[in-house]
Formats: C-alpha cells, sequence, structure tokens
C-alpha cells in the first residue's frame, strides 16, 4: 500500500483538547483559537461539544462559540454531539455542516461511560445519525477503545470492525478509530487499523492515537503505511498536559505534520503558525506545550 | 525483511545521559544506577567517558565509577573514549571488554567537535580502534548527524555510507547511527539505515535516535521494519529534559521496551524495573521522567 499522498489531519485540540484541561477557557480564547488553526491551514477543526453542560462543564459555551466563529472557506467544523437532545441544541446553535457521534468498541467501557452495552449504545446511535443526515449534516463517528479498554483491558478485534461497520452502515462518512487509553503499539495498530480498511475502506477511516505511553506517532505511521489518510491530533498536545493528573496524552498536531511533511505527504498545513498557534494557546494556558516541536523551537 | 525476534537495546543512560544533566551525580549514584540497570535485564550499558575532565566534567569520576561497579556476568560496560590519551586512561582504570568511539558523517559538526575533518576524525580514530583491537578490546563506533547536522543542515546519504564502511573496515564490532537533532523522519530514517545495511550488514549496525522532534520512536519502528535490531536509548530519557536547555532529548529506553515488547520483539528487559529505575533516578535529579511510560505509571 503506497503511503497517501496527502493526509488529512483532524484538529480536535479545542474539543477533545480543552475539555481535557483543568483551566477553564473563555469562549472568546476558544473562538480565536478555532481560527488561528483554520488560517494555519487545517481544514477540520472540531469546535466544541454538545455534552450536558451538567457533565462537561468546560463546553457549557458551545452555542457562544459557534455563533461567534468566523468561518473560514472550505473549513468544516464539527461538533461532538453524544444523543438527540444534543443534536438537538446544536441544530438550534446553527450547526448545518458536520457533527461527531461517538461509541467504544468495548463494553466495558460503554457501560461506565454511558450505562450501555455496546449493542445498546449502537441502537442509541442510529436515531441520532438518521435525524442528522436526514437534516443534510454529515456524521463523523469516533469508536473508541479500539486496541484496548481501561477497564475490560483487551478488546477483540473483531469488536471493533463489527462496531466500525455497524457505524457505516447507519451512514457515517468517516470513522475515527481510536486508542483511548494509549496503550498500543505499532504492529496491533496496523492489524487494526486494516481489519477496519478492509471492512469499510480507507476513505472511511481515520486514526485517532493518545501519546500515554509515547507511542502515538509510531502508531500513525504504521497505519500510513498501512494505507490511512486521515488523522486525528491536538494542537500543542492539549488534553494532554505530561504533568496533569487524568491526562488524555493527545497527540501534537504540530509533532504529527512535521513527520507527514518528512515522510513527503502534504497537508496544506502552514508548521510554524500551527507551532505559534501551539505556543500562543499553552501561554494563555499558563502551561508548556505538550509537543516536542513547540518546546523545541521554543528553546 | 521481517522484523527481529530479539532487539538488543543499547543503554546510554549513565554516560550520554548524565553528561547532559545540569546536575553533578555522584559516583555512587552513577553506579547504583548502573547496577541497577543490570538487574533490570540490560546487557550494554554504557558507563561513563574517558573524555578529558576538562571539557566534560561531569565524567571526571570515570575511573572511580568503574572501579565501583559490580559487574553483572554477561553484561558488557562500554566507555567512551575520544582518542589514544583516552583509551590509555580507560586501559589503566581496568577497561578490558569493550569501547566506544565516534565521529560524525557531518564535516561542520566534526570541526566544531573535534576541529577535524570527515577525514581528519577518520584518520585520528584509526589508530585508537587498532591499538583498542591489540588490546583486545571490542570497539563500539558512534555515526553521528546520520539525518542531519546543526551547523550545515543536510548531510549527504553518500557520505554516511563511506564513514560507516570506514569503521566498519577498521574492525569497529557495531556501528552505531544516530540522528543528533532529531531532526529526521521515518522514511529518510529507514533509507540510511537501509543503504548502510547494505555497505556493512545488519549486524553490524545500532540506531540511536532522539526524541527532540518527537520522532525517535516511529524513526526506530521504521528500521526496525527495516531489519534493525540493535537500538540506543537512555533510561528515564536521561540527558533529555523536555525542559533543560539544551536537551539532548535522548529517547526514554523504556518508552522503547514498551513498544518493542508491543511488537512481539524479546529485550531480556524487566519493563517494570526499568520504570522503577527511571523513576529512582529522576527522584535523585529532582525532575520528573522524560519519559511517556514513567509519567503514566507516576499517575
Amino acid at each position: 500500500m503506497p503511503m497517501a499522498e496527502y493526509v488529512r489531519v483532524v484538529e480536535v485540540g479545542p474539543r477533545d483538547g480543552l475539555q481535557n484541561e483543568a483551566r477553564q477557557v473563555p469562549a472568546a480564547v476558544k473562538i480565536e483559537l478555532i481560527e488561528r488553526l483554520g488560517r494555519a491551514g487545517l481544514r477540520t477543526i472540531e469546535a466544541t461539544s454538545f455534552v450536558s453542560p451538567k457533565w462537561v462543564p468546560q463546553m457549557a459555551d458551545a452555542a457562544e462559540v459557534l455563533a461567534g466563529l468566523q468561518r473560514a472557506p472550505g473549513v468544516s467544523y464539527p461538533v461532538l454531539v453524544p444523543n438527540l437532545q444534543g443534536l438537538e441544541r446544536a441544530r438550534q446553535a446553527g450547526v448545518t455542516d458536520e457533527i461527531a457521534v461517538f461509541t467504544a468498541a468495548s463494553d466495558a467501557f460503554n457501560r461506565r461511560n454511558i450505562n450501555a452495552s455496546v449493542d445498546e449504545s449502537l441502537e442509541r446511535l442510529a436515531p441520532v445519525v438518521a435525524q442528522a443526515l436526514a437534516a443534510g449534516l454529515r456524521v463523523r463517528c469516533y469508536v473508541s477503545t479500539a486496541l484496548g479498554c481501561p477497564y475490560q483491558g483487551a478488546v477483540p478485534l473483531d469488536e471493533v470492525v463489527r462496531v466500525t461497520r455497524a457505524v457505516a452502515d447507519m451512514g457515517c462518512y468517516e470513522i475515527s478509530l481510536g486508542d483511548t487509553v494509549g496503550v498500543g503499539t505499532a504492529r496491533a495498530a496496523r492489524e487494526m487499523y486494516r481489519a477496519c480498511a478492509d471492512a469499510v475502506g480507507h476513505e472511511r477511516l481515520a486514526v485517532h492515537f493518545h501519546d500515554t505511553y509515547g507511542q502515538a506517532l509510531a502508531n500513525v505511521y504504521a497505519c500510513l503505511e498501512a494505507g490511512a489518510r486521515v488523522v486525528d491530533a491536538s494542537v500543542g498536545g492539549l488534553g494532554g498536559c505530561p504533568y496533569a493528573q487524568g491526562a488524555s496524552g493527545n497527540l501534537a498536531t504540530e509533532d504529527l505534520v512535521y513527520m507527514l511533511h518528512g515522510l513527503g505527504c502534504s497537508t496544506g498545513i502552514d508548521l510554524d503558525a500551527l507551532v505559534d498557534t501551539a505556543q500562543w494557546i499553552s501561554g494563555v494556558l499558563e502551561r508548556p506545550p505538550a509537543s516536542r516541536l513547540a518546546r523545541a523551537r521554543a528553546r
């Protein structure tokens, strides 16, 4: 499988990142972050989440962020939506292009996270996806715990493939395969990716690795070799401050883009502008950026 | 090329790591570090350096460290030797098994580092290697700037291969190809490794990547796929504290071993004992370990 000439980078920092930062961030800062990322060349920027503010107070300003956002042409701003109420709130806030939904390939994780088995989770997801599609929205789906579960340990590859196929069949245009706990290594990542690509095709997949054990970039590389074309990452490693408790260890977008450009893949991203953005938002959060690249440039 | 079933990890923390740490470390701590690494299963542990104490005061206690060391059976303890005087000091200190020498593939780097061109550096190296071999010592050689030079930028692949072949011809049993500035990415790393393996054989090579730009593990993985069997790393990422000025960004041994075991490669290393060692030495240095693994385990 030749490596993709163009790799699309999906920026998840404003949502997945800021949601996991200890510091509450004003809507105006979120808006500036999203706009800077657009100017740096990102073409898919997950902007916010319509999860209940009771559960995720960091995202309570979702409507305000969207209302204030100066949208750039050609950029998609998916928002995370957990259920029908979330979809309704997103639509009231003016979301007209794209949402993201989520489930896990692990029963134990789904039970802890949304109090449902994998099958129940898929049943709940179906009407959300159907209503979104009926409203003309594109739907992206995260499948988490694709390489392991913090509660049940191993997750059978067959289950990952089954869930991936199920959400593809619902009509999700892209399924992002996530190693939520960051435990996977390159060979397992590539095998998992290949099995899912065999089931739904490369053009329906993205990969989403966490750097908790330092493996994210090696895992991305292994998947690129297997034909992956879309990779999720978080500017400045937002959400993954190495010294924070409960850090999710998001892969830093700038470390990813540095590798992609080195591999000869085009991304459309201006790496200098991206590093500037990482340094700026890390300054706002009053912590060093969690990316190697931003730290190296700062020296 | 099938991936190696057994990968030998060469531990460089006590020398390459501690030499680049701001804090001066007592000989007793160095000795304990080396002994802990041996108990964790490392079979090649670079112990110290006989570079002039005028230039590298951190290693002025080289003889004391060697004298105090309780050697484990089956473990090799190479010491770095820059020239004939260093070799003489090493032999006086009782080194009877192995030394390590170094050069760079870049003229500009050699001129800044040892005031010699690449060819002059090789001329100076030849009698050191010859005398060491005559004394029954094995010789390992570092070839640095194999993927780029901080002073001249690009380093021609032909030069890397030429230098590698030259030191192999001198009789070095292993040549460690180093991306000194950490600028290389996976494809370039693999191509460089392959070209050198074509010249001298896989059994004569090791790879030595720095994590300055976060690429080390992806680069290692790419080289393993190309047949690499020996990888250098530094426990706790010693020498590469992410917030230190001038950090070399050494790849952390425990992050490497985690990946190797995940890939199904055996190493003979007890990962838990290794992480314990990383946390212990980081505590002595009063800084967080620079490895993702040790930080994740600490949470």
